[in-house]
């Protein structure tokens, strides 16, 4: 398997400001805090959501709303480099009020009621998305 | 966004024991390890559940009873302070025998079957729960 | 509770090849790497995927197919040691184009779009599995 070898460096407990943009609150603590690979975990509810789900034909991300109250049962995933800046590539479990699910990835339009984040700092070699032909993802270039 | 800085500490793997409260378990071990901040994450399965949804109109937890086996997809989050003692702050995925998901945070009741934990000790300042006004939830006083 | 102590060491940001199976790719690397003890988390999509439900009363897992592509929102475990092999047990959660979630445990026939993988190696003692009478299953040997 093509991988990168990391240390690991701080880490962040965090609380996510209630009303804002849950992938964007990602990145713009990535950017603060100067962090350029991480592992991110996060849980706690929001007001509405956005999820992806990616068409392996078609090639493109099919945009699913669920515009209720949901927990975050868990939002996980990476922050690396894309086109010079933070990208944080991150999938999300939601619950709502009888405990059904959805699952996806996470899309602008989710917004935070209450969120608690914990991101792993990774210090090492840089590490950043580029287009690849096969999925039509942008892949970490390794 | 407000946050604390850790360091990483011990990782503890172990096994939950079958027939105990989930969360309850999980509480203990970081009182016996004296951890007072920690990443959690299990997997495994339970004899059944009772999972939680907050209502943020009504502020409380809904509880949701899920009364059959389920598989630990996953649970996952946090050990920090309140009123002076370990608090689990944990939401969990379940699965039946059709794969079909329940989810939510996790609540009192769920009883274990079989439960591998992994907790990752995080060193630096200690972190306390306090009640929130704009959410009413017992969040991080950051 | 029964656990063992470790220390974090090397963490490996890695992507998982098209078209092979999920739960074999981790553990072809855990051996390229001579890891023995580590936590895992993927996201990223799949083909098609299997997954399991161990039936605590009979002690089978139920196979699930899920036959259509799906995102992986999360696949998190552990990598440990059985039969003198590496051993990963990873649970899955996988959405489909409406959100609906489907999960359990991860078994062989799930196979890979894309992948996207965290391995965090634990440095300590060994830790196998084996046979755990009250379950049934393979259980770590704390």
């Amino acid at each position: 398997m093509r991988s990168k070898e990391f240390l690991i460096g701080k880490t962040l407990m965090g609380r996510l400001p209630k009303g804002e943009d849950l992938l964007t609150s990602i990145e713009q603590i990535a950017e603060e805090q100067e962090i350029k690979v991480a592992k991110v975990d996060v849980l706690g509810a929001v007001e509405k959501a956005v999820i992806g789900f990616y068409d392996q034909d078609e090639r493109y991300y099919k945009s699913i709303p669920v515009d209720q109250q949901l927990e975050i049962v868990q939002a996980s995933g990476n922050i690396t480099q894309k086109d010079g800046s933070v990208k944080a590539h991150i999938h999300v479990t939601l619950g709502d009020r009888e405990g059904k699910t959805y699952s996806g990835h996470l899309m602008n339009g989710t917004i935070v009621f209450a969120g608690e984040v914990v991101i792993q700092e990774l210090i090492g070699p840089e590490l950043h998305r580029m287009y690849d032909e096969p999925t039509g993802l942008p892949l970490w270039d390794l």
